[in-house]
């Protein structure tokens, strides 16, 4: 069994309406910044995953994200893996 | 000037507990899946810059992740740039 570190990015649909994004995109433009657009505002997760190897690891995380941590109606997910050396970091 | 696409990783220090992830682990692991630990849970923000270089962009974004994005005390941030062809992606 081997250490993963599993790294998830939980965007929202573009056909979804990011109202986080849009108040984010009003302040950066009200501190002078106008040539910040389009901004979306989705979720970065960090797993550590202990599995026989990394298509397992990936497999398990996926699982994860559709019984857990995203919501497939409305948001995309994808999942990378690394492995880590030793033992846990 | 050319377009750009920022993604912006947030996470909180390592040395910061982090609830929201302590919380996720606990239901994964009454999920039955117990090979998931130091689950850590940030921000992943996309931004459409508008620049002339990608060294310009990155330094907007980065000035964007220091005045409003991120909080500098509990967070690190870390910024990728690339090119998006053509018009607005």
């Amino acid at each position: 069994m081997k250490h993963y570190l599993a790294q998830v990015t939980i965007t929202l649909r573009t056909s979804i309406l990011d109202v986080q994004g849009k108040t984010v995109e009003h302040a950066l433009h009200a501190l002078h910044m106008p040539s910040m657009s389009n901004v979306r505002i989705g979720k970065h997760i960090q797993i550590n995953v202990h599995a026989p190897d990394a298509e397992t690891a990936k497999e398990q995380v996926e699982t994860a994200c559709m019984k857990l941590l995203a919501n497939p109606i409305m948001e995309d997910y994808s999942v990378t893996i690394t492995e880590l050396a030793g033992a846990m970091a």
